[in-house]
């Protein structure tokens, strides 16, 4: 396969990055369109408080200081944590797949490990015995097979199968910071899976991980692998938002059969109920998932990207954007407040602001939805919309987008 | 819906409807072939002999006497059994609609709960406890909802199945003769079964039931029901025989999801990885089986049939034959042999019989491509096979059929 040229941050874009990524109301999404309509990271930086204040912000915007990443990078070194960029050639390509993808990961381990065909395997953490088996079983099967297995690092079933592929690859996500490695009965597991795998998180190094952190890093997990196996899973349980993330990111569900009787299988025959494949073994994951493994789009992702040694371009590029077909500063452009070019807002962007402002409501509707009633030129509404919600008046799920209830 | 006079056989006509069944070499299959070909059971008990000759029978092919079958009659009274042909009344109607429907039931109990709408559950005799409790909870919810259940008696899931039914309607099928109930240890439960519900055969009555009778017996078990739920099942245990009979019969099969890690899932497992649904409650069969049974087909089929009163022509009517386009005796009529009118045999029969006889072999092959390979007309191909199986030399398997390894 011919290797195309690689696109690398520079050290100064990956802090910009960085701070960009640890700014307030700024997740995948956001960033993904300051980075596009900007540029990069450095411009889209300096527009954050003018965007903010335009969006209707009732206070300023906190943008991550020089000195917060400074702490931060400290930190990583000290823990042996580098952090990859969506794009490098590090960033494991099949995540880089989804909606959501991490601007920026902070890894522990081997990148070797992110780039290689992976399943997850998710379940209980009150898991039954039968089940703890299963997940080793299964673990093992597939490392033998050549996947690298992904998991959350959950008591439970999650730890059995990170245990059983310890020696194939074994790669952990964690919903905190990697300075605050949760759960702590997990830590010595996570230093035998750096050993030869790899520990992910998207939060900052000292982010301590709250409840609502572990569905959003259940993304990732799902992200990462081709297909996703529960192995056992309460009704209402995590193990099935995960399943919900791998079925919306176009992975392969397997759900693992249980007596109708155990509680901790309801999760997983009602999976099996709307479609999911069922999983008594590794051969019924290899069966279905050698298709999709043997196929080259992995490795044509890998070959997107732009040049090195044009940073702007390359930090677009980085997202696959056409840097010629988007509006964006030049290098070294510095602005304090949007009235000026070549992000032109104004009248156009304020009035498709208001338009959108009184068209929505707390129910989600889809963007396409929204664009076709405000009446406004694509770019408007994609800026007004990101004004919006660096001010944290509007909020999304998946492709819909909605008022916040309550600005916090 | 209008009543249509009802197809009833005189006490004389059941009486050689019962020996022609019992005699030997005649399946449902077979007797169906003799009855429309001949135009009544009378006439082809004085055919067979004859027919099992031409067919190269290696000995006189055992015709049930008139004595045997007084016998039978007698004992079926002390026991509170009576004969129901297919096609008669009482006879289950979505019985009647398969392929191999016995010609002839031997009933205790109640013909209503044969026309209700009925469920099969079936499975392990070694059935854990999970599996026993699921069964009786179906069992009550699917009475509950107003369907009759029926199973095969066996110790385990089967006994279980029609202990929770007792009230709204069980309906257990024997693989032997009701004189010797089988296994010992449900003559109790089968003497609650007959007091709302019933007990079916299709053997004679002092029939002491062998290994082969049990398959034989589940495509009753499924042909009752229009759906079949496997609660517990071993790989090559017998319900998946039911299961099997099921989908041939176009009726639903439902699994119960078990742990991988436990023998007895590992067959319905399997049924869910071929395709049969996944039942965790009454519901998923309710949900299923809801339009089957609002349909009108049964009712349909209640409707077939010919006028009383006329005995030969009844005697097709009940298998939807027309008499007119079929070639039979008439009423009284007897012969020997198979040289006379209206039966005509001779020349083209034995030509085709002879190139059968070097068209067949051990592998079963269709009976399409039997037809089209012997280039004969389809009665002479039709007559000749009668012939060969009567003689014992060719076997069914579905709708194949094969030389028969060595005749018994």
């Amino acid at each position: 396969m011919a290797s195309k040229p690689e696109v690398r941050l520079t050290d100064q874009q990956r802090f910009d990055w960085l701070r960009l990524v640890r700014s307030e109301n700024v997740g995948p999404r956001t960033f993904r369109a300051l980075v596009t309509n900007f540029g990069g990271a450095r411009a889209a930086l300096n527009a954050l408080p003018g965007l903010a204040r335009r969006g209707g912000a009732s206070r300023e915007i906190r943008v991550a200081s020089v000195e917060e990443i400074e702490k931060e990078l400290i930190a990583a070194r000290k823990l042996g944590v580098r952090f990859i960029a969506l794009g490098e050639p590090d960033y494991p390509p099949a995540l880089w797949q989804i909606d959501s993808a991490p601007p920026v990961l902070a890894l522990r381990g081997h990148a070797e490990a992110l780039h290689k065909a992976a399943v997850a395997i998710v379940g209980s953490r009150n898991a039954s015995a039968a089940g703890l088996t299963f997940a080793e079983r299964l673990a093992r099967g597939l490392g033998q097979a050549g996947y690298v297995i992904v998991s959350g690092l959950a008591r439970g079933i999650d730890q059995r199968a990170h245990l059983a592929s310890l020696e194939t690859g074994a790669v952990g996500v964690l919903a905190g910071g990697h300075g605050k490695p949760y759960p702590g009965d997990a830590v010595p597991l996570m230093e035998r899976m750096v050993e030869s795998g790899a520990i992910l998180s998207e939060m900052p190094i000292e982010w301590e991980p709250r409840g609502r952190d572990f569905p959003r890093r259940n993304r990732i997990v799902s992200g990462l692998a081709l297909g996703v196996v529960v192995v056992e899973a309460a009704r209402g349980s995590g193990s099935l938002i995960t399943a919900r993330f791998a079925l919306d990111q176009n992975r392969q569900v397997f759900a693992v059969p249980g007596s109708p009787l155990d509680p901790r299988a309801e999760g997983t025959n009602d999976l099996l109920k709307q479609g999911a494949s069922i999983c008594t073994g590794p051969d019924d994951v290899l069966t279905a998932l050698e298709p999709v493994r043997s196929s080259d789009d992995l490795a044509a992702l890998r070959e997107a990207g732009g040049e090195p040694g044009e940073p702007l371009w390359g930090e677009q590029a980085l997202y696959g954007v056409d840097p010629e077909s988007t509006p964006r500063t030049q290098p070294g452009d510095e602005f304090e407040d949007m009235s000026g070019a070549p992000y032109r807002s104004g009248g156009e962007a304020q009035a498709a602001r208001e338009r959108i402002i009184a068209l929505l409501g707390p129910s989600p509707i889809t963007l396409d939805e929204l664009a076709r009633a405000a009446e406004a030129p694509a770019r408007a509404v994609r800026v007004a919309l990101l004004e919006l919600e660096l001010a944290g008046r509007v909020e999304y799920s998946g492709d819909r987008v909605a008022l916040r209830a309550i600005a916090d």
